[in-house]
């Protein structure tokens, strides 16, 4: 998944503001679905959910710079999925973030639609 | 209605992003429903719709800056409204736009529902 | 110009926020620098800024839908250009704008650098 | 620190877009000086720069909800800072968030300067 650096994303201090690096992970996830002719819901009432996110800013994008976001899943269970997301600019790492995912239909934890879990396994990291 | 710059809204020319004044004025739109304990849509079906826009960029604001949103009604028609809204930064005008919103409900063009109309008259502008 | 409609896009209306399409067409005229090798300014003082929009909304986009923005120049001045750019949902037109870009340099209007010039002449309309 | 929730703060889910928690607290960061007529940095080639966050979704909220965001201070270093921040609807706690912020001066972390150790001490949690 690449991605563009245009100035929306850049901040006063001339780089990429720092909240914009999950809107970048957030879209490599949803092309996830996409790619495949899917969309990450199911219906209005369910969805995946973000819950928790531990994320280190490693490094810095400007204007213009094209990034690379790599999206591998270290757990799958049956209500939810912990990825870990990371941010290159060529071999260089700028983001990386642990992020929780957890699926919620009519406002309760659910068990993650059988249709979805392809998408996640080839992403698997290794043991 | 103020409204500060945060990082979020400037971008690496170290300035407000051009589209976020437009962001700007929709916020002050909102807030004129919010202040009467009211929300901008009737339910998931219907609301204001922006159809046309005419904006003029007169200047430009930076990181910490109080911003004031001026909003006037130019018309009031059956099912769309002409608007005129200024930000401001004291007394110099940075933005100014003519914008027509027009009411939906169903996907259909529809009368402006009567409880909005007492938010809309004590803006109209005097011929 | 191909254009993703990613969550961070849309609003609670399920659509794309209005704001965002001037987003999309800013995005596509960085590209036309970017495409080049070049960044669309100069230094930290200079590059283009947008002085007037007019802009009609003609439909909507909803998550995952693949957009594609047209931009054409109408007029090539000293200082200045006016753009036609249109955002598509396959055949259907969803965004029309005028765009009048003025090119500054250290806070006043200038002529627009040479090397920017074979960057707009091929996007120029036929009479 | 209030934070009314805009339509550009929505996501086709309807609710708050989880990476806007990030922009909200960036909003009450940046507060903490603006209250003392500060500015977050000394010059463009320094200032805060976020390092680490982990962060818990815990509710979620949707437009025109007014938000309050509270802001403290684990642990305050020589060139960092540990803060809690935490995003609460009422009484309810939707977001809650650790960042580390480190000050950067030049591209090399810095002492943090003696003019900012102020505005960060109130805010200090007791043992």
């Amino acid at each position: 998944m690449k991605i563009r650096v245009y100035y929306e994303d850049t901040d006063a201090g001339g780089i990429v503001y720092h909240a914009n690096y999950l809107k970048f992970c957030e879209r490599a996830r949803s092309e996830v679905f996409f790619q495949k002719g899917m969309m990450p819901t199911e219906d209005d009432e369910s969805g995946f959910v973000v819950k928790h996110i531990e994320a280190d800013f490693k490094g810095s994008a400007k204007l213009g710079d094209t990034l690379h976001v790599q999206t591998k899943v270290i757990t799958l269970k049956r209500s939810s999925a912990l990825l870990l997301q990371e941010v290159f600019k060529e071999a260089q790492i700028l983001f990386s973030m642990k992020v929780q995912l957890v699926y919620m239909a009519k406002g309760r934890i659910s068990r993650i639609p059988e249709k979805f879990i392809p998408l996640f396994t080839p992403l698997l990291i290794n043991d």
